[in-house]
């Protein structure tokens, strides 16, 4: 593992630092966008007076903390693999290059010794039996701040809020008493605790910390100005349908679902991923922040 | 985290301490026959030769063994919350009162180095998809002993057997061969060991610690003179239908089974929980006893 | 827990040593084709230049190593039970005997220090809700490299690799893309890593390690000449149907599975069971080699 010096040298004299993701960049949204995402949330991190720390592996190296020529390379390589848990020591050992999921960086950033991540989406629960996403376990066992929109709009929310209770993963509203969801800042579902502030998040969290709970602190954070949830339920409704019509299934299916949802919505959810990506980057940083002042 | 003096001294010195659960007190029984059960369990845990230590969240600080005055407190604040691992850090954080669920209070005591934890009945899979107690996972990776009766009445109990040796629970039927199912005093379903006395319990505690296995060892403690399985099994199902007609569900569903088989069986439920409550503790102090003694 | 000495100074001076368990001893085969199969695994360990260290529950006692005498007596004993996370404590209390799951099995193993562990095909989930082996979560929490065939015939094979994502295991496919489904050397399902030799398997459970991951290295090898996959899954429908029309289930499911399709298949799975066994433990010599020699 390499961390970026800045990132090492933050690290060392207790300066605010924030992890993000990589198949965001690799495997989220088409070139050139992505390299452009992936600098503004670095740049957003910083605006917000944290350093950011994009993780990646590269020829099989982890790397905490992109440079600049890194992040652009990484963003270019068609080849790159998308890298779990389940393959995270094949990938290094092989010298391969892969962006890295939620769970991944959840578990590489805590490793490194960084508090506080942001991400766009959680995995969660599918709606077909036994489908349910790595980052779930990895919530339960590391003890990091996830800044997040909620767990992404083609999941079974309600499944996927009633697994996070059974892993005793640490909820926290942000400003809502209800579970954001994605591309929608609120869904039905109830939540067990709500901040108001940064600091009430790094509070809640140091008090996990401080009695030894194993699991992250998942902070939800609902996009502003995002889509009605129903309307978005509609989208997923008609796109699970197309693909049953066409025979879609297995790995194949949630990037259909992701695409019809972008062409139905006329590119509404595109638009609030990028912001919502933006917002949790901001809230991240005031809560890593808020984590170094007390 | 505060413990009470006289629970540290006992565990300084090595005695017999018994944690008990608080949501039984803020949740589980009206007023003010929750105080003077509080305190019957206490005085069963001394009668038996150990020290109790009911523990709770008090104005945002987890109390190990509270005062009489704690007691009366907690048992008479209306609006005290439920405490499991998924609030916990937020609930500390904010200053809030709670009673401790079993999966909290086994994770707290555990924390304070207590042993041994007597309950009512314990959580399980519920007969809808993904609704698992947080309980099951605290009890594979909380190295302590569980008393209880057994899963509550309203779980699925086959399920929750599944997912008890899925998740590498050691199983101790207190001399019996079958799960006790909590009003009942048996099931039809098999338990994968038994021990015949609190000495046979506590040799198999200390054998999965000497072996360093992560999990709980589940004592189940059949209730005496407890109600017929099939009779309970119907007032869950009578009550399950009438849930069903009146469309009532999510949060809500829980306190109302538990409110009509309460009915439908003329309060013998009721008492029955009372008096499952008491034999616990008293085994639990039991066991507690043989760890020191050996 | 005791180590055989020639087990504890090969650990002592890195020398390479293969865990095998004792379930298939136990309760996998008729007498005395166990105990001749115990052997067999054993040489062909030894013949591959590394140290085999079977591991049984004998008499209360956890033994890492099993010596000649201890083989036959545990071959030849047929009330030994069949120990598994949730009874491990009290059979050791107990004093009782009793083979090892691999769940047990890859737990012991890493307790005694050792790298690898051999075995046939490994648990899964069960084509019915909540049963799922406690193989899995132990997978998940153990770093250990397992080296099997797959999961076991009669499992449902998509959810089991699904769970295994979920759970983190790393899953490397023996020069195969393809999940190995343990009679049938491939499936349709696909591996997210694959490895060329034992000493790619060496690399990557280094390099797993190297990184804190939690889980387990699952070496997935395929059976040489092994059964059709279209055609076992015929004779596992076929069982399973007589199964439901007798009306069998239960603990006694698994057992009448597998004796159907041995006869069904004109004992063709007996003979893959014990080539694929033997390939295994083979493979996991190898393994354990390299990861001395780098
Ligand atoms: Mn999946
Ligand atoms: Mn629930
Ligand atoms: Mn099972």
């Amino acid at each position: 593992m390499r961390l970026h010096p800045e990132v090492a040298q933050a690290l060392q004299t207790h300066r605010a630092v924030v992890a993000l993701e990589s198949t965001v960049i690799t495997h989220g949204l088409p070139r050139p966008l992505n390299l452009e995402l992936a600098r503004k949330l670095e740049e957003t991190v910083r605006e917000a007076g944290a350093i950011p720390a994009t993780i990646a592996i590269l020829k099989g190296q982890v790397v905490v903390g992109l440079t600049a020529e890194e992040l652009e390379a990484i963003a270019s390589d068609e080849s790159a693999d998308k890298a779990s848990l389940w393959n995270l020591g094949a990938l290094v050992a092989q010298g391969k290059s892969a962006g890295t999921t939620v769970a991944s960086t959840a578990f590489l950033a805590h490793k490194a010794g960084i508090q506080v991540f942001a991400t766009g989406g959680i995995g969660g629960v599918h709606p077909h039996p036994y489908d349910e996403s790595a980052d779930l376990l990895v919530l339960s066992r590391t003890p990091i701040v996830v800044v997040s929109a909620g767990p992404k709009s083609i999941l079974d929310l309600a499944a996927t809020l009633e697994r996070l209770e059974s892993l005793g993963v640490a909820l926290l509203g942000y400003k809502t008493n209800h579970l954001p969801a994605f591309h929608s800042p609120s869904s039905p579902y109830p939540l067990p605790a709500r901040v108001e502030s940064p600091l009430g998040a790094a509070q809640a969290y140091k008090a996990a910390r401080a009695l030894g709970l194993p699991g992250a602190s998942l902070v939800l954070n609902p996009i502003s100005k995002g889509l009605d949830f129903a309307q978005v339920q509609r989208w997923v409704e008609q796109a699970t349908q197309e693909a049953a019509r066409l025979g879609i299934g297995g790995k194949a299916l949630t990037p259909f679902l992701l695409r019809r949802i972008s062409e139905l919505s006329g590119g509404q959810t595109d638009e609030a991923n990028l912001r919502l990506l933006e917002e949790n980057a901001r809230l991240a940083a005031q809560i890593a922040l808020a984590l170094t002042q007390e």
